[in-house]
């Protein structure tokens, strides 16, 4: 048993429009020696994700605001350094959803002890095989009914959702994968290494002339990280019966006004399709199958992933304004 | 056999914006004898329905356009008046798509003939029985998956479908029924005869916080005839997992620009929504259900309905302006 410090990650005030250092605070939270039950765990990966930017803003969501004052939660991945609990014991890599913070002490049930997969690195129980993996898989196919030969057309393709997205979709059977980025470098990875059809810059503008020449036979499927623009587009280029997962709008998460909705709305009835928003965490009964599914593709080596990698927990807001602003390809991740 | 005329509407302009009688021309169409396997028909009513506007467009959509210089097809229902086909004899009562006319001479196999329904007026096939009533019941249970216990929003309430569509929703087990009509009289038939449980005027505007006025525990389903405000109001309204069926956006069918969509589009994937365009041609299998079901709900009493009528075959082209306009209370017919 030992005492120790933490630094961690908090709240201070809701942003306003773009998220600035001064919402936040770097705090050092000192640990006394464990109760019972409890473990202490070493972060190795902590990770940022859109979603959050939603859970700072006061509002009516799936998930609970963060509180103002406390340490930022979401997934994380670590190695227990101290445990009072037999279940969880020193050396295991754990799974949580403590967040922010280099050092966690807390309940062992809070904590889900993963089995070691020869040849998958850590990082990658945060995305690929974790909760960005997972949201692909499930927006393909439990949202959108993604079948084989359908064409699918994914926004903000090169990030960590995107590049699963797209690889998961070819390897359900999709004829063409579409992706946009929002620079050039990443619209050439996505053909080059994530299998994308084709892809164009969004940055470049005119996302409904630049789908419509990449799509001449028009989408099936739409899975939507970005809103607007996009939506909009692929409203256009929809052929009938086309289905739409509603992942992410993070054109919009840190708009101070409310930005106007697609225009051809009407063509939801003429051609007979269907938007559908989700998040992971109603759909949590499918882990299994995805755990199984993705596992074996991982291992064929069937999957290329990116991860942009920041060190120190001291740049965690960094890191996340990043990923806000599309400086990460795949995976952003804080490294401890 | 014998030699008749008859009086036929047909589209000579598309459209620019509201149609004007001039988009329009009325000629006189002489039938000589019948070939065989021929039949002529008398309409007794003729229907105009909002769907129709959208076929005057030269635009992409489930149906073709209607071709220039043709007669407008559409739901119609009459008697055989002369056959040269034994399975459709003088004196049947039919129902068929030849539109907008006053006689009809055509092969039999165009023809439905209909059963007689002893207390079922012939007009009701064109509506409560027919198209109207079917698209109500397909959009509630088929598209947006009504369950007991729900609550309902239905846009353009006092219209055709949605006078079927509320009393549908209650049959159903809908616990609360609440619609939009653009008349105060409008409303007041909604809560006194179709059984809505409450109704707004939207003509009042701040169809947002009327609809959240009516319904302080939010919304299931929303079955949309309106679009535009409407389908922003009820994404605010909305329950997590509601459900919408979208049937049509008369809103925005005249309008010579495009609309601007929803403000609020990322609370489908905050609330976990489903928006779901439809047209009935694509449900037809579910025509002996409903026709069950709906016989049913008739006979017993269980439906009321309401018709605007207007005499004469060449006035249908204002009472389709009249019906864009929400000039009527139900289904709009012109009888012959």
């Amino acid at each position: 048993m030992s005492q120790t410090s933490s630094t961690q990650i908090q709240l201070v005030r809701r942003p306003s429009g773009w998220p600035t250092h001064e919402d936040f605070r770097t705090v050092t939270v000192p640990y006394g020696d464990l109760e019972p039950g409890q473990v202490r765990v070493r972060n190795e990966f902590v990770s940022v994700d859109p979603y959050m930017r939603g859970r700072m803003n006061d509002s009516r969501s799936y998930v609970a605001p963060y509180a103002l004052g406390e340490t930022i939660t979401g997934g994380a991945v670590g190695r227990v350094v101290e445990s009072a609990a037999d279940e969880v014991p020193v050396g295991a890599v754990v799974l949580h959803q403590h967040g922010w913070t280099d050092v966690i002490q807390a309940d062992a049930g809070t904590f889900r002890v993963l089995a070691d997969v020869p040849g998958v690195p850590l990082s990658v129980r945060l995305h690929i095989l974790g909760m960005t993996g997972m949201t692909a898989y499930v927006g393909l196919t439990e949202i959108a009914g993604l079948k084989a030969g359908d064409t699918v057309f994914v926004s903000g393709a090169a990030g960590a959702v995107g590049t699963a997205a797209g690889q998961i979709a070819k390897l359900l059977g999709a004829k063409r994968v579409i992706g946009s980025a929002g620079s050039a470098e990443k619209v050439a990875l996505l053909t080059e290494k994530y299998g994308y059809d084709a892809a164009f810059n969004y940055k470049d503008g005119d996302v409904r002339g630049q789908l419509a020449a990449a799509a001449p036979e028009g989408i099936d499927v739409f899975f939507d990280n970005v809103g607007g623009e996009h939506l909009e587009a692929a409203l256009e280029a929809f052929n009938d019966g086309g289905r739409a997962a509603l992942c992410g709008a993070i054109s919009a998460y840190n708009a101070t006004e409310r930005p106007a909705g697609p225009d051809n709305m009407p063509n939801l009835i003429t051609r007979g399709l269907t938007l559908r928003g989700f998040t992971l965490g109603h759909y949590l009964h499918l882990a299994p199958e995805f755990t199984e599914r993705m596992t074996g593709w991982f291992a064929a080596g069937s999957i290329a992933y990116d991860e942009t990698i920041v060190d120190g927990i001291e740049h965690t807001v960094d890191a996340f304004l990043d990923m806000m602003r599309g400086a990460n390809t795949g995976k952003m991740l804080v490294r401890i």
